[in-house]
């Protein structure tokens, strides 16, 4: 048994990874997600495709130990997903499916759980034990890491953090339904959102009202000194340094690592998370490290490869 | 091998149970706990009474699996204490300390996570493996289980849920020295400070005048229909049930178990917290179910037996 197969089941795309046991990745590629029909095409094409690396790679089945799939939903312990939005499934027993498809064992994660095994195994938390991954993308993703294994939970929706309430007083409503989720403040989106509403209320030039507003450009005027826009950093981070404070203390970890778009804003962005975490966060907790994500787009791949080789 | 012990180790007491294997209590007692001279006393107390109990019942040491016990204070991995206020211990290798007095293999446990474990294996939680478990005494304590086993965390202080910030207006201080802790608003002291804030600011005749203010008496009150007294626990309920929203969408439990000595107010405590929980709950966690522990003082002796039968 040498090699093994990760999977990162996106809404466009589906990432795919051919891996050596140690983790190094002998070919990445990607295939397109059909979620036309309620998404019945998604497992056999990866089935399919992964039959034809097996065959372009001249592999003997008994040298693969197996795949690993991330997917944009809460999955169960048994590998079933009740909804996938993003996807078109409803009720799908993924892990068996893909399994009969393959003959192969499967082990199935929700993907921001994934994307934070890869983190801690190849990327900004290697070497640790407990991690608490967050990834800012359009939402608010989160992945935990109990000494070494996923938190799943019950429904598995553990690590949901993007919807942990950070204000009781918010009337907008997150997408989810409720009202003050970190998501609408956290997220590429909440920070748009942010600097909306300070551009509204406060007067002071800044080079914002020049540009096209995005987490990105935001995130490069404070970069070029912009007050205003350092300003809106401050609020961000006070939003998600305050949250992950209260994760810490229920969590308990020793790294906290930053991926997800956002992130792309570089070192810049760890000062303003860790300020306000320290001014709040459980004395026990004052020596968590916070690191940027490392893999980029591979984490998903990489962290369902670690899926399976557990 | 058919017997176990377990240990409750408090400020005043050390409460010890001799178990059955399938959980069945033989003889439970308690000693004096002698925290003079940094608690030196209390592990050889402990071991010699475990000896007189063996030699009591005429058991033999094959029989005995170990000492399962709860401390008051984080505990790491290695069973090793750094700091416990209410024992007087400074570092503490207590597994070993405790091995090596004793010739039995032995785990130890925060005291809190340990209770929860016990109202899993025996109590409120019974047939549960993702559990929370919250215990309103003196302050909040917590104790999360995720797939059966207890969240540690990276410093043994998972599942502080005490200190989780629920009220970041706070100005008073919590005893951990952050402001807005859940432990000033949910614990039997911050019952009363929620209650005399009432008191001060609401002019309404309520029976709470003319009784001491305890979280026993808000609760006697509200059982007798007393407006004002209805309204602290719609406060109290509100900081807790939020505040449990947010720890459901990070841990994912099935079960939510209410302890402590505040507790003892009986079934009429849970709407006044379920309420505010399924208000902010994340539709994943809506179906969580909320129950009162009910092993009591028990809970701490059966939750150590369970660590060491695991």
């Amino acid at each position: 048994m040498k090699y093994c197969f990760g999977v990162d089941v996106g809404g466009t795309t589906v990432k795919m990874g051919l891996f050596e046991f140690d983790g190094k990745i002998v070919e990445k590629w990607e295939i397109v997600t059909h979620t036309e029909n309620e998404g019945a095409a998604i497992l056999p094409d990866v089935a399919e495709s992964i039959k034809q690396k097996i065959k372009k790679y001249n592999i003997s089945l008994e040298d693969i130990y197996g795949i690993g799939m991330g997917v944009p939903a809460p999955v169960s312990a048994e590998g079933i997903v009740y909804d996938s939005a993003n996807l078109g499934w409803k009720y799908k027993e993924v892990k068996k499916e893909l399994e009969e498809l393959t003959g192969m064992k499967a082990e199935i994660g929700n993907d921001a759980n994934v994307a934070a095994l890869g983190e801690m195994w190849k990327g900004g938390g290697m070497g640790e034990k407990n991690l608490v991954m967050v990834t800012l993308g359009t939402g608010v993703g989160g992945g935990i890491i109990i000494d070494g294994k996923v938190l799943t939970g019950a429904h598995g929706s553990g690590g949901e953090i993007g919807h942990i309430c950070v204000n009781y007083e918010e009337t907008d409503s997150c997408g989810c339904g409720n009202h003050g989720c970190l998501e609408q403040y956290a997220s590429a989106t909440g920070i748009v959102r942010l600097a909306k509403k300070k551009l509204e209320e406060d007067s002071r030039d800044t080079m914002l009202r020049k540009r096209s507003l995005s987490a990105k450009s935001v995130f490069d005027a404070v970069k070029e000194g912009d007050e205003v826009a350092k300003e809106i950093a401050v609020s961000f981070g006070e939003y998600l340094g305050h949250a992950l404070a209260n994760i810490a203390v229920i969590a308990d970890p020793t790294i906290i690592v930053i991926g997800g778009g956002v992130s792309k804003a570089g070192e810049i962005l760890l000062p303003y998370i860790e300020k306000p975490f320290k001014e709040r966060a459980f004395f026990a907790n004052l020596d968590v490290t916070f690191a940027l994500a490392t893999l980029g787009n591979d984490a998903g791949i990489c962290g369902a490869a670690k899926l399976i080789l557990e």
